[in-house]
């Protein structure tokens, strides 16, 4: 039995978020939460982290853990091209979570709820034998500014913010320190390139300005690449009943990767297509469009924009060798059911 | 494993979610949804399902399960006085959960929905070794409309709807279904009263008109029974920082736990103060308001508003005898962490 009751879980969380904020009428503590919304088009989005399916407790600090599970869900208000505002926090918890690793979790939270102006304003709590922590938001955009997945035409470029894998390779590192016959990975966390890889995984950042700004670029479609490049793509093709070229070469692998196909024969592109939760955004923008909205990004957010191919009729994926040879891109990635 | 990919059970969600609905701009099946807000304060509230804790897979079937997840939530709503309006809906599937059982909860949360003139908007999934469903929901209230927990004032008159403890005489039915040596239980949820009491648990009502007909009548507050009548009124009286005394022989006691009674000895009054997810309104009136808001409020929807104490100064609860004889009422309930 966890030592604390319902109510002592309730007035603990609310010391902890207490303090006005822009926009709440009423927060933790009532039978709901009040806010204020404006005339804007609202975003409502969920996220489920579940142990040991998308995290492990022994591999991320409870400080992580809460501002990742808050980070994803704002990534899919980045991904609309909207601003998030209010969230709600549930927690499913194990007996053998004490109230201090609680308070961290929120600390967490509390942190990214910061980094993106949001209140967290309410939720729910209850035990079970896995920790879960579900986070709902909401977001505004305005009523014609929301970027779907499904206006991807023929002609479009695509575009990807940042740099990929790296969050792959982070959770691998992270995974691998777990066996013991692999130990040169506990070596590898601290060098220069395994610490960014383990951040990119503990730490992800939501692209925020970046989603709004590609939004004002014109942006036809968009999603975050929360799945893998290769999954998510397929699935912004398949909305917008549409195919895509990807030219491989020109792919913005992350360069910590360099690392770990050094230190264990790992491939860098394998990871940067396949591999989830880099939550980078993935565009299409008109023809001639990427060259200002790329300048624009770095010059606001000092982030990187590459094109890194286009959209064509049909369906299905193509990877364009850098010999020009094209061949069926597999929309490999994280499937939470693993079917 | 599950026998269907991620994207195969949001295809299914997106089918059973189709059509257009006042409001929503953009359903399942993005990266977030988009909804409309009026010039309304929004309501948002979140609840946490989990096996074996709130449920049992044996004793409820996926559509009541379905319903009922979605009821908890906007019960919330219906204490604040609030309209419903969008749900987002999370579930963590273990590997024996067949698609046409989720389709079947999807039913029962569309039937839910239905009748509270809501969209389920979104959600998401992912697997888990336990049934978890997630619900947030939002709603509107106007500007000044809102009952919190924390306005009752001394003088003030206690008032619930409809009456209590036929859930948790529900529940003990199902539970005592299970073991073998309790055959009777079996025969009396065949009787009118155990049906009575087995409806009650499995497909609750949320009060939401009733809600609002408080809030129109002057509420000073509000709560839903979710944890038990004692427990949830000692909240309230913690958050407005006053106490309350409860007529035990006014307490609405449901008729069908007369069954129970006579049939295994249980004692109705003790499950109508301390049985759980009952889902019915107390709230607080001043005094004099109660006779107009009862007729109201059975004029409307032909549900019974009871007097059932008074809110005096101090803290605690109260509980006074038929012959006027006081004792202190213990906040006994529901905890989830059972501390």
């Amino acid at each position: 039995m966890n030592r604390f009751s319902e109510d002592e879980l309730v007035a603990a969380i609310r010391r902890l978020l207490s303090g006005d904020a822009p926009g709440v009428r009423l927060g933790v503590g009532d039978d709901a939460a009040l806010v204020e919304m404006g005339p804007h088009v609202e975003i409502l989005t969920t996220d489920l982290l579940v142990e040991d399916v998308h995290f492990r407790r022994a591999t991320i600090s409870a400080r992580d853990l809460g501002a990742k599970a808050l980070t994803v869900s704002v990534s899919d208000v980045a991904a609309m091209g909207g601003s998030p505002r209010f969230a709600l926090v549930s927690l499913a918890l194990p007996a053998d979570v004490e109230l201090p690793w609680v308070v961290e979790l929120y600390g967490g939270l509390r942190d990214a709820a910061g980094e993106y102006a949001m209140s967290i304003v309410g939720g729910d709590s209850s035990r079970a034998d896995r920790l879960i922590i579900s986070v709902a938001i909401t977001g505004e955009v305005a009523p014609t500014g929301a970027v779907l997945r499904s206006g991807a035409r023929p002609g479009d470029r695509v575009v990807v913010t940042g740099s990929l894998g790296a969050a792959a390779g982070g959770l691998w590192l992270a995974e691998a320190q777990a066996p013991a016959e692999r130990h040169e990975a506990a070596a590898a966390v601290v060098t220069p390139w395994g610490r960014e890889m383990l951040d990119a995984h503990m730490r992800p950042v939501a692209r925020v300005g970046e989603g709004q700004t590609l939004a004002q670029s014109g942006a036809t479609a968009m999603i975050d690449v929360s799945d893998g490049l290769a999954k998510d793509l397929g699935r912004l093709c398949r909305e917008s009943g549409v195919a895509a070229a990807i030219r491989l070469d020109d792919v913005p692998v992350a360069r910590a990767l360099g690392g770990l196909r050094d230190a264990f024969g790992l491939d860098p592109l394998e990871l940067a297509l396949s591999g989830g939760e880099d939550y980078e955004l993935l565009a299409t923008l008109p023809a001639g469009a990427t060259a200002t909205a790329a300048s624009k990004m770095h010059g606001r957010f000092g982030t990187a924009l590459t094109e890194i191919g286009e959209i064509r009729e049909g369906e299905g994926l193509v990877a364009v060798e850098p010999d020009g040879a094209e061949r069926p891109l597999e929309a490999k990635g994280w499937d939470h059911f693993g079917a």
